[in-house]
């Protein structure tokens, strides 16, 4: 299908403030803004530059309108030369049936402006996603308020694949979410740990979310949207590339407040995660190894040069992360959403957890809320988010105020 | 023997100019300075402040003339009560004695003011000891000049003495004098590694330096005294105290450019070590390790603490050690001793190292200078520390001058 086609939002010619606001997300039409930057999620690949700087001056649905040839390029003020090379590769798209296709699995598209995007993401700059595409349950925005990456290498060490898996169970028993890339070694330990434990996990792909990379993480990768969020910029279907792995690392760096590598050899793809979140002003950290293994290595060459934090288990990192995180937290400012602002489910499950400092189980709480342990679970840690409960063991309480 | 007995030194009782300035050390009777040194050395515990406040006033011999009560401790301006403590102490006091008797093994007392003297230790400030019982061959001085401590765990695990014996070889090897504590665990792996690749290394002793301890390195021991050094404030045949590891400590640290530790549990002794180095503004280092290791945990914590530096090769010591060593070392501002002030032995050493780039090794220098093999290696670390010659290898090399 070409860019001509119907399934393409119509702009009205005339009046470019009759663009519709980004509005929460539809449930069923897909609004024009949502429509064209799943278009441009497919059309440009993951950070293209050149699409960042258009979208930071142009709605979504003008530069759809100049690949078009709808308004002329020179008056949208973007270069021809790139127009030319986007609109070749128009060929085949449908953001109608991408939409539809991650809805079918479960998922949805999220955009700047929706109550769940992720507005650290801005610090990216024109290297913002589009849009990204988000597979399972829970709010990424409340989930990425308390989140810290677990990165590395992918042959790991038994060493570090124990150090990862602890540190991650060890994060997520306090309540912190596990951000990671889905892939072998580090990554799988990190999200196998916080799995564990009952905590959600972040998985950000270098593919699309129906897509199972590595093909040996298909169970792990499935377990993490039940139990957590697939999130990606690639639209439904894409495979990964060596260039997108390196541009998924932004987006993990981005969305978390900090970034512990694990096991890294020099020059490992984990060691630019961690310099992204060193340039993003995000806490980077280093857990340190055996100076004999060079999987250990990148790190030490990391803490070394200043860039890294020595951390060698979760409360280190809580400490580092958790000082800033005071500032940024709901806590202390008042939650975000207030309780009346709450989601129905979630307002249920508020409800159902006890003001005493014992708390109570998930599966107390599930019973009392008539929710799902599952849903009940993912609520918890929206809540955690939010400051209203927090995580004391295997039980859950209300957060005393000051 | 008590205070009184005639072989303490006679000072002349009216005129304290006529105290005999501390010349280079005797090889016959000792002068009246060394003397005294030896008997408050015994008198006086490592790192007595009470003694190091007395001696930064006044001459060892005036502070013992106060312990014997030949002047009055008021018109000296000391404490009378630490003087009954210490005159209470002073039975069987013999420090001739205790001078022929580390002759006796081969070794040495050097005080302040002598050439073997190494002012670096004047850091310490009241806390310098009051002399030194040396025993080995080459000048401590010089030794030092050029040295870096690598202290750690005594249980230490297979990879902390790995890494330890590892460090300690290829710092050997590229010049620089290893100084240990001689115990077992991560020092004795250090010695062991120094002594290893043909480098002399220096042992710090917590008791005479004809005390065998802990007696399972009673061979590594005899090796250091006949490869290196071995040094100690105590007086021939004192045994350690857990407080005279403590103060033992402090003159590792001062004594060299810098400390590096291997493994340390938290609280451990080789910690003090590092702080002490710290405190002096020496380099401290530390070498990672796993996290799940407890005798890295000590390490982690010094690092994180942000008073040790990671460092996980001689590459990366030499580095940091080096960089200081470049305002330290002789080699910038010209020798401290020109090469007619050499020492005769050093002079012929000198004169059979070659101009050439690919040096000469060991054995064929100890055959045109007519030396042992040991004595030229001596000579040839002296004459690196003096900026004269270079390890390249296995063979040593005449420095080239800019």
């Amino acid at each position: 299908m070409s860019l001509t086609a119907n399934n393409l939002p119509q702009h009205p010619p005339t009046d470019p403030a009759a663009v519709p606001e980004p509005g929460p997300q539809a449930r069923s039409r897909p609004e024009p803004e949502r429509l064209a930057r799943a278009a441009l999620s497919r059309l440009g690949e993951p950070g293209d530059a050149t699409l960042g700087r258009w979208l930071a001056r142009l709605d979504a649905l003008d530069v759809v309108r100049a690949i078009r040839g709808d308004a002329p390029a020179e008056q949208l003020g973007v270069d021809s030369a790139r127009l030319a090379a986007f609109r070749a590769r128009a060929v085949d798209l449908d953001p109608v049936a991408d939409l539809e296709r991650v809805r079918a699995v479960g998922g949805r598209f999220i955009i700047p402006g929706d109550t769940e995007w992720p507005s650290q993401l801005d610090d990216l700059g024109e290297g913002r996603p589009t849009g990204l595409w988000v597979l399972g349950t829970g709010s990424l925005r409340l989930l990425a308020l308390r989140s810290v990456a677990v990165v590395g290498a992918r042959a790991c060490t038994a060493y570090g694949a124990h150090v990862a898996g602890d540190l991650a169970a060890q994060l997520a028993e306090r309540g912190w979410v596990v951000v990671s890339g889905g892939a072998y070694g580090i990554d799988a330990a990190a999200h196998r740990g916080a799995l564990a434990v009952g905590g959600p996990t972040v998985g950000v792909l270098a593919c699309g979310v129906d897509v199972a990379y590595p093909r040996g993480n298909t169970a792990l990768i499935r377990r993490i949207a039940e139990q957590g969020l697939l999130v990606s910029e690639l639209p439904p279907g894409e495979h990964p590339t060596r260039f997108r792995f390196v541009l998924r690392n932004r987006v993990i760096a981005a969305l978390t407040r900090g970034t512990v590598v694990v096991e890294a050899a020099l020059r490992s793809g984990a060691l630019s995660t961690a310099r992204r979140a060193r340039d993003l002003n995000r806490h980077t950290m280093g857990v340190p190894g055996p100076v004999t293994s060079e999987l250990s290595a990148g790190v030490h060459a990391l803490i070394r040069s200043g860039a890294a934090a020595v951390v060698t288990d979760a409360a280190e990192v809580a400490e580092l992360i958790g000082a800033i995180g005071e500032d940024l937290a709901p806590q202390r400012s008042g939650p975000v959403l207030p309780r009346d602002l709450l989601e129905p489910e979630a307002a249920r499950v508020l409800e159902a957890v006890p003001a005493t400092a014992e708390g109570a189980p998930v599966e107390r709480l599930a019973r009392q809320s008539g929710l799902p342990p599952d849903e009940v679970l993912q609520r918890l840690y929206e809540l955690g988010s939010l400051g209203h409960v927090e995580r004391h063991g295997a039980h859950w309480r209300l957060v005393r105020r000051r």
